[in-house]
């Protein structure tokens, strides 16, 4: 399929990308936007299904830009050309590299797809930013984490900045969102994987904790942490011990130090 | 000093602040844009010395605001107020609480801010994203680190973006800019401080390096890493195993994960 031009602003795929641009409600929600060279390469690389692709009419200024094109045209893709203008009121980003892709990341159930011997769960409870979400999704599938869980009240991993902030992860680690507390607790309990809230200052100090078993490390939001009062009272909790008069640490860069903890733990001590 | 009242966007305090909102080489090199009541109070405590501070006609909406500025009044700080559609074109933030002070962190100098008995620094070299190195002077703080260090070519740490990120980390911690490497390894070399260059695949293993002693960790750009053709080819380097497949992290989850390993061996095995 050759490459159509489209130039209205009021074209269904245009509206389309708008939506999920702006995280509409109307948005469709079985497709994420997912912007930039790298990104669609990274989508391709993980057999991801891509419904339609948008290039902007400057597209093409890099080597590796235009063998990307290729390989989309080869794969007989639905490819619209627009007005630089036009695809610029699309992009989130400053420097638009022109390239937007609309793919289908398959769902998953919570149940069927945990195959891991010693399952390491990333769960993020009341994460708000993106940015932070993207970064943490990043640093769970580098830490060799199985799952990546979400529950309500949580930015979404289709987010356009969390899949940039993920650098291609959100494409390669299997995650399920909007859960209720409930269910994930009631999902690890059946499994035996304890639960541990990281936390500012409670708990025990995460290097002192044994992270080479079964384990699902909760985060909670920026500014508030885990809702304790309303479901997470009774769970194991850790902190990461700080320097004298250090107030708090970013929560990805907090999950990250979780999450290579456990990494250097089991690979120090392999069961 | 009372509050006065200032409508004109060519005001030259109006002037300044926009300077420093967009980073342009105009802006003024002593003076720091900081935005937020959180940031402002981080200020405050740091006590680092605030030149001016404007506050938008919706000002005073939460309880802590009001307090802040009952505090800035009381010190006798030049406080102007402006209308709201005027600070909205100043200010970086979305959702913005109407207050931006522009403050002087004092320069440091690198010979004589080094009290630590076993050192560990962080150098910044070639990183380009404030956020990263906002949120990477945070995890220093948070870390214990003596000093950052950025070299030429880095992102400013006095850029509005980096402050924010960093949550009033760069208040507290000592910090260096637009170091030549020449200078910042003589630095290390007069100190027998050793540089260890953090790299995706290169050198040992982090968790099996020494960070007991005094010690700099050098983090390179986002895409390129530290030039080592330039001058970094005989740095001694680590790097962070990951997970199969994995292919990188963000540089500042990863300064984040080798500066607490610096002080969970520091806090296991104490000197």
């Amino acid at each position: 399929m050759s490459t159509r031009s489209l130039t209205s602003k009021n074209n269904p795929v245009v509206k389309t990308v708008r939506l999920l641009a702006t995280q509409a409600r109307r948005a469709p929600a079985e497709l994420t936007l997912v912007e930039g060279v790298r990104s669609v390469e990274e989508v391709l690389r993980a057999n991801i299904e891509i419904s339609t692709v948008l290039i902007s009419d400057n597209f093409g200024d890099s080597e590796r830009g235009l063998r990307l094109r290729e390989v989309l045209v080869q794969s007989g893709l639905k490819i619209y050309q627009i007005p630089e203008a036009l695809f610029r009121s699309l992009s989130d980003v400053k420097a638009s590299q022109g390239i937007l892709a609309l793919v289908r990341i398959p769902a998953r159930k919570l149940i069927t797809d945990l195959a891991a011997d010693r399952p390491l769960l990333l769960c993020a409870a009341g994460i708000q930013d993106p940015g932070n979400l993207g970064t943490l999704i990043r640093a769970a599938a580098a830490a060799g984490a199985s799952m990546v869980c979400t529950l309500s009240g949580t930015v979404s991993v289709r987010n356009p900045k969390t899949v940039r902030a993920s650098a291609g992860a959100v494409f390669h680690i299997p995650f399920i969102e909007e859960l209720a507390p409930e269910g994930f607790l009631e999902f690890c309990r059946r499994r035996s994987i304890p639960v541990l809230r990281s936390s500012a200052h409670e708990g025990n100090c995460y290097f002192r904790e044994d992270l080479t078993g079964p384990c699902a490390i909760l985060l909670g939001n920026e500014g508030s942490g885990v809702d304790r009062a309303a479901w997470a009272a009774g769970l194991r909790s850790v902190h990461i011990p700080m320097a004298p008069g250090a107030e708090s640490l970013n929560v990805a860069v907090a999950g990250a130090i979780l999450m290579f903890e456990a990494l250097r733990q089991r690979t120090s001590r392999p069961s």
